[in-house]
């Protein structure tokens, strides 16, 4: 038996999230739809475990996936087999053979997503899967200072899903940084570990600076209301990409 | 009656092309229904003039097309009433005055088009819609030297739809560029005016040459021949995008 390591990219537009579910294709489904023909044991279908469970329209540029599979082929001839039995907006960008007990969700370190932000009058149509359209985003500078508040150590339980049962919501943000690209506002955030909605819930919250709605230093004391109501609200999905994770 | 400059950004992935037909939906009849509301004469539907019959598939960063309008609101408002009833893949980015009689198709002085050729082994699934995936393409000073041939006054009759009816195939291409940017392979042309299928069919040509399948002095040759048959494949219409018109 095998441990392979997958890089996987996709476009979350058309699924419902990297998590299987009843409600519709989900990424997982459609690898393990695709790795399925490639072990001879009909009975045991192998499952694909995935480092982050990127929710319903978000996009991955790298995720990470670990398979167990007891298959001969070389990693090349894996990566082609795989891909010719995927949809065109999910690709395997890389097949590696990992250490025995290898697994893209225990094991991760960290993880970094992007956030992009329009700032057009107009929305691109080519963009409007990928970003945000927010016109009245001007104060850059005040949306730095906000950042700051989010770096390092922190109980994040006011950035979490509602309804969600995770109890530590204790996490660690390495990098928050925002940059200016022509009309674009980036936001990328590397940390060890997010909580649901962490990501969208912290660019909701850096939106409303952004845009004159609420005040640069309010981040900590949002962070000690431990409370979703105190923060802004959730970015969409769309504009929120999982672009590595580290080992 | 006023005589309204349109510049328009569109994703042609959905639609049957620019030009409105009976088998399904054209950007020029989205643009036409959008525009429709906003006149008070019911019996009278304006026209949208386009500058280029985009193709079924084929996208644009700044179309342009020519309506006449019998409306009072500033172009800023006519900019928003236009794209609320426009869906999200074709949004007109400027409205304009321009001279009375002014037409789109009939003032054009020149056209410039952008193909994308993507050389990466696995194809990103962010530019399946927007680039053809040709991994083998390797001469790029190949496709260069091919691509000279093209420049300047010549006729294109061999690098015209097969059954196009126009009868005068004489073109002027001012520039042809080629740039490596990244992965990819990004071919540049302008000029006074395209056949039916001619930028598709012409890098349908230079792909042949940079994967070693043909020759890059043969150029003149196919020329000659005034036969569609003697120059490469029409490129498929995703890799395509408009992106200029000069009056």
């Amino acid at each position: 038996m095998r441990t392979l390591k997958l890089t996987i990219a996709y476009d979350g537009t058309n699924y419902v999230g990297w998590q299987r579910q009843t409600n519709g294709m989900s990424v997982q489904q459609a690898i393990e739809d695709a790795v399925a023909p490639l072990v001879d044991d009909a009975e045991r279908r192998p499952g694909v475990a995935g480092a982050s469970r990127t929710d319903a329209g978000v996009h991955a540029a790298a995720q990470v996936a670990s398979v167990n599979l007891d298959v001969d082929l070389s990693t090349a001839s894996l990566l082609r087999a795989i891909n010719v039995r995927l949809p065109i907006d999910i690709r395997i960008l890389q097949v590696e053979d990992a250490a025995p007990g290898f697994h893209a969700r225990f094991h991760a370190r960290g993880k970094s997503y992007r956030y992009r932000l329009a700032r057009s009058v107009v929305m691109s149509p080519f963009d409007r899967a990928f970003a945000w359209h927010v016109p009245d985003l001007s104060d850059v500078g005040a949306m730095r200072h906000a950042a700051s508040a989010f770096v390092g150590r922190h109980d994040f339980a006011s950035f979490q899903a509602r309804g969600s049962s995770t109890l530590d919501t204790v996490r660690t943000i390495g990098r928050l940084d925002i940059d200016e690209r022509g009309d674009e506002v980036v936001v990328e955030i590397e940390g060890d570990g997010f909580l649901r909605h962490m990501v969208r819930a912290i660019v909701g919250t850096l939106v409303e600076v952004g845009s004159g709605l609420r005040a640069a230093d309010t981040v900590p004391a949002i962070l000690a209301e431990r409370n979703r109501g105190a923060g802004g609200p959730t970015a969409p999905a769309r504009g929120l990409m999982l672009i590595a994770v580290r080992y």
